[in-house]
């Protein structure tokens, strides 16, 4: 998940990390969709090589280059993959948060034939979408701008109905996707 | 994927470490399934827990138990996931080369619609084979053996055609599964 650093984040406003609060926050919805049968959905590990181990502790090792997207999973017998994404803007999601490889893998799993999107935070607003990689890549393609624009989020996207347990109900979002 | 360690291997036959030719095996079919846009699954990453970083090196960490299978991925807009294991054994796969949580995974995908199986291998017969969680559900618990016969496999299971590149067809046999 690319988002802006912790120290950026605390020196301009009181939010903490949000893209950490983001992260729990899905982790959280996850974790209910899964006791309660209703989808099978994981955070990644973040592949790590090894190259020093002493006994059971690894004494050395780096952060590899992650090819995939943040979470996947199957809802409904469907595969499901997406990137979760987090602005401290009120009016874009920069281009620059999402990376190359992230559309093309975005691109693949459409292909596929499977459900591969965004969940985009505005953090200030306190707002979650989910946003179909279709409808990003209709917009993304044909313009020369720098954002998605939260307009065109509002338009094409699904909004996420908060809550406590589940924190998001984003696979409700996923639904109106499948229709 | 639980092997009989390298060690052992080499004192004992000269197959070599039977398991990582197995990984390389099912790693270089998943390359041909994703290249040739049939397929996309991946190894997952072993989760580990990294406690000290200098700089991009981490220098304290720790391996993480793994609550999934080896890969999953999509396949046909459905969601696939399977554990790889290799015997020596010429009769049987035993039971204790799966772990509990395993099965307990195996369950739960197969539950919510996904393709959930075992690929094994036979490495002293240079045999491989697909077979479905459904098959080895109705077995295991009607049955008081430590193992899943050969015989069993060659029955419900489906033999995966070897090959150059893909090495393993074993999508083949998960197109049987499905029908």
């Amino acid at each position: 998940m690319i988002v802006i650093k912790k120290k950026t984040l605390n020196k301009q406003n009181n939010f903490g990390n949000k893209g950490q609060e983001l992260e729990s926050s899905i982790n959280d919805s996850n974790k209910f969709y899964n006791e309660n049968n209703i989808a099978y959905i994981d955070k990644k590990p973040t592949p790590i090589k090894v190259s020093e181990v002493k006994g059971k502790l690894i004494t050395k090792a780096f952060y590899e280059k992650q090819s995939t997207l943040d979470y996947s999973g199957i809802y409904k017998k469907r595969y499901i993959e997406f990137e979760a994404k987090s602005t401290k803007s009120t009016t874009s999601l920069p281009y620059e948060n999402i990376k190359r490889h992230q559309f093309e893998h975005l691109d693949k799993i459409y292909k596929l034939g499977g459900i591969s999107f965004l969940l985009i935070e505005f953090s200030v607003l306190n707002e979650y979408y989910v946003l179909s990689y279709e409808q990003i890549m209709k917009y993304y393609s044909k313009s020369l701008q720098k954002s998605i624009k939260r307009e065109f989020i509002l338009k094409y996207g699904y909004k996420i109905k908060q809550g406590y347990h589940p924190r998001l109900y984003y696979l409700d979002c996923v639904d109106k996707l499948l229709k």
